[in-house]
């Protein structure tokens, strides 16, 4: 666990408004050695509609399973997250302390237990303990509600903040609010949803067309962010909406403010990853990855990504060294597309190659300026196409080795 | 450049034969500001036999590009490495360079400029400066010959050691000897060849079967390595038979002694592939990923190397922590089929998970002990068939990024 804020966190945690039909709690379930809460349980008010985006690992955790297939019936009652222990790869035991979980929060509130999400986060391979998990549920549901920031603090395990964000929209005359928190730092790479994310509204919005929203906000956001190439196991992001706001239900992109509704949870989600990004085991860079001139959208988002994942590229901007080379080598071993003769980068606004060399009388200056910076961007442009696509990501630092080299217990 | 030897290197360089045929000379060019040699040439005999592997980067240096046409022909008499400057992305300057270079040796021994062979590493977007390279030839041609140790230190640029390595069979009744000399340590990832190898034998061996012979040595070897997933846009692996040890020449697999041959070439590629991840940019650990059961040999070669790419693994085994849930994360993340209720997790010898949980009473006594090695074992069985791969890689240690985040001049 790192205890020392990212120097690229926000100056402090948002305000953020309650939303309708959703209570917070936390509790200390004790899954780790830690003087803190471990288990937030959100219940939700009926008629809760639920959509969910989930890891594309081959080795998803019986959480990721168990959502998937609750998804399906597509409302919600309750979520429950742990965090400290991840549960995944525990076989038998890890799918009994789900059922565990879920019959649990079911009998309490008089629910289906399909109605009940759960996600963990930590160590993968050491079953989540039922006893604790029972007593920490038991505790929350006696506990006063929270707030956001606590919920959003008892979800982190190696985050150095608590990452929460708010968008509103105006659906049919009513404004509806939109509430996010998120947890990740390492493990992150963009295969779909990365990370667990949860997000609350008090729009009335029927789980289809709630699902398509999140499932086109989630590509534009949480699968354009990567930290370290690695995919998590329970990687998880989930959207519910109570209907408190009293709207006429949103069901299809037709509807009027459907539009408003979809940017809000789109401009959430590319909030809550950009946080994400913030906390990235060891960041001292947020990194923009731009891409234009691929032959397709798709092309340039697999080139941005091989320039975001490169451990060389983040080293170079970590140093603060404008070492446009390995640009072009990240470029060239994406296996897509690219002429090495049309190819041009930029660092934030100065043109540093075009057309497959270094521009006539190249001066570093502003680029090592540039580099200084806390955001740093990477243009790049393929001369072939107009395929275009933009990522995050933050450099590769002492840090990142210091924390990985040294977690678990 | 670093310079303290890598922990992993072997305690001296090599006893190796000279080769027939092949003469080698080095001199100072001063690419960089920097005191030591930086250009290697070597000579070869007439009819000597030439085979090549060249990256797969869509974006590679004049070189590579020089020595994929001139590899058709079949046939070389010289080579020539350039060490501080790529050459890589420096468009018409770079090509003027590679060509005044070849036209300059050409000149020199008699022979057609596509007999000579070029490679250059270091710095991408710099074009090769052609008066330090015409001074630096001179300079060489004018030196006495030298042997394979300084010819491998003068290829090097952030290699900690110089790499060299031997092997030999019989042929048709006569020895025949097999010296190869390798560079890299960084911007290592295998998309074919990786980094620059040269190998030269005095076998007579012709173009085609040398070709066969190289690109299936390649595919168990340099292929098989990782240090950082970077690849590089100059890597280049040429081997050179000259014919002086007067066997009857190689013609295809049927002959007599090919096997002996191809598994001698075979042998020595492993070698100088494991010297350079020996020499991987801040390893500490000699990392073998060994990977069965999988639906077939691609695909348990892109599980080892999703397992040896990945930064948590890397780090996890830096801090000689047995987190063997990163491992499963990475055989998740690879893409490939796999079964979680089915995987198998070992460290060493030790067997750490069997079908998708940890072993009862799962024992980490040995698998620390195995962990403070510096050679260690990751063996991963997915239980879905008889695919088979293995890789090396090293671990992800504060080294890498010392060196990465300050390398260039």
């Amino acid at each position: 666990m790192s205890s020392q804020r990212s120097p690229l966190a926000p100056q402090a945690f948002p305000d953020l408004p309650a939303i309708g039909g959703v209570t917070l709690r936390i509790a200390r379930a004790g899954y780790k050695d830690w003087d803190r809460c471990d288990l937030t349980l959100a219940t939700l008010s009926p008629d809760t509609a639920v959509a969910g985006v989930t890891t594309q690992s081959r080795c998803p955790s019986p959480e990721v399973e168990w959502c998937r297939k609750a998804l399906v019936l597509g409302q919600a009652r309750a979520l429950v997250v742990n965090a400290g222990n991840a549960n995944a790869f525990t076989g038998r035991h890890g799918r009994e302390a789900v059922e565990t979980i879920t019959a649990a929060v079911a009998r309490e509130i008089g629910c289906a237990p399909s109605d009940v999400f759960v996600a963990s986060t930590g160590v993968i391979g050491v079953p989540l303990p039922t006893d604790k998990a029972e007593a920490g549920l038991a505790a929350a549901f006696s506990a006063d509600p929270c707030g956001w920031e606590e919920a959003a603090a008892t979800i982190m395990t190696t985050d150095t903040f608590a990452k929460a964000a708010h968008a509103s929209a105006v659906v049919g005359g009513q404004r509806v609010e939109l509430v996010g928190i998120v947890k990740g730092s390492g493990m992150i790479a963009p295969d779909m949803a990365t990370m667990l994310g949860f997000i609350f509204t008090d729009a009335a919005v029927e789980a289809e067309f709630l699902q398509a929203a999140l499932r086109s906000a989630n590509a534009e956001s949480f699968s354009c962010i990567t930290v370290d190439s690695d995919t998590s196991t329970s990687d998880t992001v989930l959207a519910f909406a109570t209907g408190a706001a009293g709207n006429r239900p949103l069901s299809s992109e037709d509807d009027d403010g459907a539009d408003a509704f979809a940017a809000a949870l789109a401009d959430l989600c590319r909030q809550l990853a950009h946080l994400v990004v913030r906390d990235g085991e060891g960041a001292s860079k947020f990194i923009t990855v731009a891409v234009e001139g691929a032959e397709s959208d798709a092309s340039a988002h697999r080139i941005a990504l091989s320039i975001a994942n490169s451990p060389l590229v983040k080293t170079a901007i970590a140093g603060e060294d404008a070492n446009w080379g390995r640009v072009v080598m990240a470029v060239g071993k994406a296996g897509e597309p690219a002429e090495r003769d049309r190819l041009s980068i930029r660092f934030g606004a100065t043109q540093v190659a075009r057309d497959g060399l270094a521009v006539p009388d190249y001066d570093e200056t502003p680029v090592a300026a540039h580099l200084k910076d806390a955001e740093v961007e990477i243009g790049v442009d393929l001369g072939l196409g107009d395929g275009r696509a933009t990522v995050w990501t933050c450099d590769l630092t002492h840090g990142y080795i210091a924390i990985n080299a040294d977690y678990r217990s």
